[in-house]
Formats: structure tokens, sequence, C-alpha cells
């Protein structure tokens, strides 16, 4: 599959680096892509760039350009913009991000929260894309390796298009989900509830020290 | 124990009852005993209580008065009010409840949300009082019954008096939860990590027609 990940941070470069093992043509789509070269620091892009020749780095619209889906591993704040960049019409939009918004500190808030979501406000930005939350509940490395944590596990899908939400649980099978594991929610705004997790998810992580954890669904 | 339950509504009930069977002294909490006895249809409590003539029902100031444990069983938006009837000063306050708005329709708003709980207005209208949020992630039948879901599954506890969380740990141990079923997530600021992934128990519980699921905590 033709795959644009949007989001050259820990969580884009971690499913770009996943997906392009698979055997998928992954591009990564930025802002500026000489800006992102030029970044220097721990967060540098150039290193691991290198180590994963085959992945490309091109503007957010000439990333999409073509890609069967469009994965959303941005900060949240910063998806409208990026995918706004794109033209998504009839694309599969993989959203994984969650609106966090850190400006008042840790634990961030929810922007927005209760009766919207980020998954909603990209469907309705795009209003010809095919949006499907998912990978939101759990922190990247087990987004690609769902055995780091022991036993069953679940993930969560919402979206308006059954067959894009299909497409989406068949490429999770390939991460190691397996199809049972993924709990649909109905429609896209079954993304409100999947975002408004991410505070439990995040005090567990605080309390606990670890991200390698995640929730089984059980007597469902 | 003497134990108080704010709140004559189905979680009020359930509680009250099987406490009241595992052998404490249970008074129920309301605002006017006689209204709640005047109460008729589905709701109504006068044959509730013919069915369990031990369980008392007072006013809340005289429900608490002299109660080692208050359970605030409301329905949330009603809380502040009843637990504000009543001396908590020193008492271990259980809340059970969800801020729940159904004043823009199903699904409920929470209110609060993001920065602020149910849990933490309760403590600071009460700083005397030992707040423990707990059991408000499950239906009240899973409350006093967990074995309805099948397996291993997990609750939360989070309040700022670790004594008061070990006195309800064991009286959950005495419903049916094993002591590391339940996840110790520090001061009560944790109650707005419980309360927000109630979008995702509601969205579950809609999608899947049941009320009889939980969550299991794995890798932790």
């Amino acid at each position: 599959m033709r795959i644009a990940v949007f989001g050259t941070g820990i969580v884009g470069r971690t499913l770009a680096a996943k997906l392009d093992s698979l055997g998928h043509d992954v591009t990564v789509g930025t802002r500026d892509p000489q800006a992102t070269l030029a970044r220097g620091g721990e967060d540098a892009y150039g290193p691991w760039q290198r180590a994963h020749p085959a992945i490309g780095l091109a503007p957010f619209a000439d990333a999409a350009a073509g890609a069967d889906l469009v994965v959303n591993a941005t900060s949240g704040a910063g998806a409208l913009a990026a995918l706004g960049a794109a033209d998504l019409a009839g694309r599969i939009v993989l959203d994984v991000a969650n609106p966090l918004d850190f400006s008042h500190g840790f634990p961030p808030r929810l922007d927005p929260v209760n009766d919207d979501s980020l998954g909603e406000r990209i469907q309705r930005a795009h209003p010809d894309a095919r949006v499907v939350k998912a990978l939101n509940t759990v922190n990247c490395a087990v987004m690609v390796d769902p055995s780091r944590v022991p036993g069953r596990h679940d993930l969560f899908v919402a979206g308006n298009d059954a067959e894009a939400k299909q497409t989406v649980v068949a490429l999770l099978g390939t991460l190691g989900w397996p199809a049972d594991s993924v709990r649909d929610l109905g429609d896209i705004t079954g993304a409100r509830a999947t975002e408004m997790y991410l505070p439990l998810w995040l005090r567990l992580m605080s309390t606990f020290g670890t991200a390698d954890f995640n929730i089984r669904v059980t007597g469902l």
C-alpha cells in the first residue's frame, strides 16, 4: 500500500518504520522537509532517515498525493493545519493522534472534549476523506508491537466508512493486533470516547512509570 | 460498619442492599424521606424498602450522623447539595458517582471535565472528609457482583488519605474485588481520569447493548 505518515516525531517515525518493514511504500509528510532535516538534538530526523533509506520525506501535500492511506501522527494541535495542506478526497485517514493541550502543564487538557473530538474535526474539515480513529489509546511502541504487553488486550476503531474501517482492521492485523481485539465503536463520534480515555492512560502511565500497558475489555 | 448511602436510585439501592447483606448497619440518605416514600412508578422506593426492612431511610444529615463511611451514590449533579447537608468531618466518603450532564441529551457531557472532577469538588467542599473515588467505572450490578463479568477485571481508587483508601479497598474485597484488581491512582485528582473514562464506558454500553462488562489493565 502507498502510505503517507504525517508527523516526524516519535509516533510518526515508529509507525513509518514498521509500515516500511512490512513492505509498504511509505512517505513521511512534514511542513518543510528542509527544516525537518536541519533539526538537531535528540529529535534529529537526519540520522533516523539514513537508517531508513526507503522512507521518503515530502511536504504534506506531496506525501499524500497518490497515497492510499494517510496516517495522522501529528501532535494533535497541528493536525488540522497539516491535513489541510493535502487533498484527502477518497483517501483513508487513519487518525492516531489525541488533541492534547499542554499549555497549562501536565497532565494536558483535551481540546476539544465532551461533544466533539479531533477525529470528528478532521472528518468535518475533509468530508470526502474516510477518517478512521484508531491506535490513539496506546503508546507508539505498543502500536507496532502489541506483544510488549502480555496477554490479550484491545484497540478501538471508529469511523463513518465501513470499508475504510475494514482496511484499517486488516492493517492493524499486520501490526500484530488480532481482528477480535479491535472493538468497533461505530461512527466517527466514537472518537470522543477513545480520546477521553487519554487522561486515564496518562494517569496510569505516570503512576506506574511505564507506557507498556493497555486495557482489555472483558465481558463483551 | 455504620454506612450511610446517599441516593435512592438504582445505584444507591443496589449498594445499600449488598452492604446490608454483608452485615453492615446501613441507612439510606435522602433529601426528604416522606417524598421518597411517596414516589410511585417503576422507581418506587416503598416496595424496595419493605423488602429490605433493616435498611433505614433518613434525611442526609441524620443518615450521616455517626456513620463511619458515607457512600455518594447520588446522580452526580445533586452530589454537592446532598453532601452539603451533612457533617462529614473525619468520615470516609466513598464517591461512586459521575458528573453526567444529560441536559444536552445522550450521550451526556461531563461537567466538570479536564482540570477538575466531582471527586475533587467534594473534597474541596469538605476539607475534613476523607474522599475516596472508586466504583464509578462499572455498572452498579457489577459493583456488587464482579463475577457478572468473566475473568479478571479492574477497579481504580483515588484519594488523599491512604488509610481511607485501605478501608475502601478492604470493603471492595468483601464485594468480590480482590485487592490486586484495585489500581491506586494516587491522590483525589485521579478522579479526573476515571470520570473521563465514562464516555468510553457509555459508548461500549450503547454499542454492545449490555452493562455487564469492564476493563482489565494489562501490563501493570
